[in-house]
């Protein structure tokens, strides 16, 4: 029966972090408990939802835990409930120790609160990756692929691949992300210095977003793990686990042009505020879209929802050549990959007013391309 | 037709301001819109939603405001959109120009947006009320007062004048104000320097936490002046009206009484904690309770949830007389009351099991108490 003594503050950020992968509504009732394993080494914690899973491991080493374990074993407990208590506990250190019956004696200053917990065995086993040879990736280089891909996914079931991003090694150094909705589409593209084994995998947008929540920027680097049907980002305390998406991923190459009849320039965050502007009254009306128009050495952008109002925007452009051009779209799409954009500029290329356009960085048109499809009107 | 120039920051803080007042979901649809009024002396904005109307001008006079008017009217336009357009207008001034058909044209930087507003006729006329002889309170005096008392109003309109403020002046300076849901009560007292005119009535708690989020803790005095069905709060720039609560509010004098058998000190914040954490666990149980054992010069808290678990507290006390005691009741009612208190210290009577105990600050016992009824148990 577990017994042991923890620093408050570390033990509640350690519970917190596991709790992200806990649903409140979740089909599998256990799966809102955490399951808390003590072991003469430390303690794990563990919490999923079927879909991702995250082990959390807090050593007896880490100085800043204070952890001091008197007696091993395992136990379930409500994740929310028993984080509410932990968080609002009056002492800097706590006392757990299990009673019988899966009860759970929690000692702080003069508080003692008793929970009442569950067999561990009533947890459901995680399926296992095998942990050899690891691609290892900055964490902040992989949360940044993340930012300007996951975005672009589909957020509807219909076509349940297109919720995933496409990522991949090729040539043992090429890493490759792709996420389309069939509307939009981003692709980043990196150089590894270090060749690995090549793979090819649907992550589900969801899981890279909650993999960026939890693996925070003082993690310098991740390792990556593959089975059939799982991947593994690991840290040196943090396991997140995540279930792949089965089937063929469209090919997005064959949307890839180097084709274009005009190239605009623009500052990004000019573009994005007007294009913000224009999302106000185009929102109006139901697939309201925004027009845009070059001509005469100049970008003019109109909206017009019969039933609220019109805006006309006069953009601000750095560079501008080739031909005149009208094109209509949805600016939402527009603001998303401006949002994605780290880069000071923005250069944008159209072909045609019914063919896709492309945006890439002003500083960087090889390795990151986002791709969006105009509407056609009238 | 209207027409003016101003700074967008104090324009959008002045209608943040007015739709303070203004409801998404309001039964009678004119009420979405804000109303623009530009005289030659300045613009008055005007929100409602039928139960509190705001009303916000903006002197010509004021350099903040940079107002530069053209030509003076009126018209309606849909509030939330029109502030949304307004925040992300791209310059620090804008320019607002009315067109035929009630349309508004919105021009700051590059960017021109033209909105469909309503002609001022369909707005509703807000109640007026006898602005002379008014009673001044100091902003912050009031707030602290509605801080005091509003929570302790009832929520459900199954008694209607419960979910009311009770305020009134007795001999011509004694200022009160009494809440209570008949599961506990609170009252604060005042007594004015300047004698002013008695008056009774009854405020909805709604309109009072309305009014302490719009007079924000700059605006240093409030004048208050009263209709037989209207109350009106105006400082230099802003009218603040409220419907008042028709019908009798039940005496409450009569529930309070010197007697007490117990009487313990605790540290305010300290006891709110404790209190706190009991309620994690009691709350699991509907109607759960907390009880109070008082006994051997020692107050101790239990809570016994049997679906998740139970909780001991020991808690510090400061002083304590009187008989032993044990009495069970909802520790929300405690937590409340608790955070309503600035002292450092609370001091809490007794009489028996069954009936109210009292709660005052430490360092006042004349002119803010509270009530908490307590429940029985077997």
């Amino acid at each position: 029966m577990i017994s042991f003594a923890i620093n408050k503050a570390f033990f509640l950020h350690a519970l917190n972090a596991t709790k992200k992968a806990i649903s409140t509504k979740n089909a599998i009732p256990i799966l809102s408990t955490i399951k808390i394993e003590v072991a003469t080494s430390g303690i794990t914690l563990t919490g999923s939802n079927g879909q991702i899973s995250i082990e959390h491991f807090i050593s007896i080493e880490n100085d800043d835990a204070g952890l001091l374990i008197t007696s091993t074993g395992a136990i379930l407990l409500e994740a929310g409930f028993f984080i509410n208590i932990v968080s609002s506990l009056p002492d800097v250190t706590l006392d757990v120790k299990e009673l019988p019956h899966y009860q759970v004696q929690i000692t702080s200053g003069k508080s003692e609160i008793t929970l009442k917990g569950k067999d561990v065995e009533q947890y459901p086993r995680l399926q296992e990756v095998d942990t050899q040879n690891p691609l290892i990736l900055e964490t902040k280089t992989l949360k940044q692929v993340i930012a300007e891909t996951a975005f672009a996914a589909s957020t509807q079931e219909s076509r349940p691949i297109l919720t995933g991003v496409h990522v991949m090694l090729k040539d043992n150094h090429i890493f490759k992300a792709v996420a389309t909705d069939s509307h939009r589409m981003s692709q980043r593209q990196l150089t590894l210095e270090k060749k690995s084994a090549d793979f090819d995998v649907v992550i589900p947008s969801r899981s890279l977003r909650e993999f960026s929540a939890v693996f925070t920027d003082d993690i310098e680097t991740v390792e990556i793990f593959f089975s059939a049907s799982q991947i593994l980002f690991r840290s040196d305390n943090i396991s997140f686990y995540t279930r792949l998406l089965e089937g063929a991923y469209p090919d997005t190459d064959r949307l890839l042009t180097d084709q274009f009849e005009t190239e605009v320039i623009f500052k990004t965050v000019t573009l994005r505020h007007a294009m913000e502007r224009a999302f106000l009254v185009s929102n109006a009306t139901q697939n309201g879209t925004v027009k845009l128009e070059i001509a005469d050495n100049a970008v003019n952008a109109y909206v017009n929802s019969p039933e609220v109002g019109k805006v006309h925007e006069e953009l601000d452009i750095e560079t501008l050549s080739g031909n005149d051009l009208i094109i209509s779209f949805n600016p939402t799409y527009l603001i998303d990959a401006l949002k994605a954009l780290k880069s000071e500029t923005v250069c944008i290329r159209f072909l045609s007013p019914v063919r896709p356009f492309t945006l890439a960085p002003g500083d960087d048109s090889e390795n990151f391309i986002q791709l969006i499809t105009p509407v056609r009107t009238n």
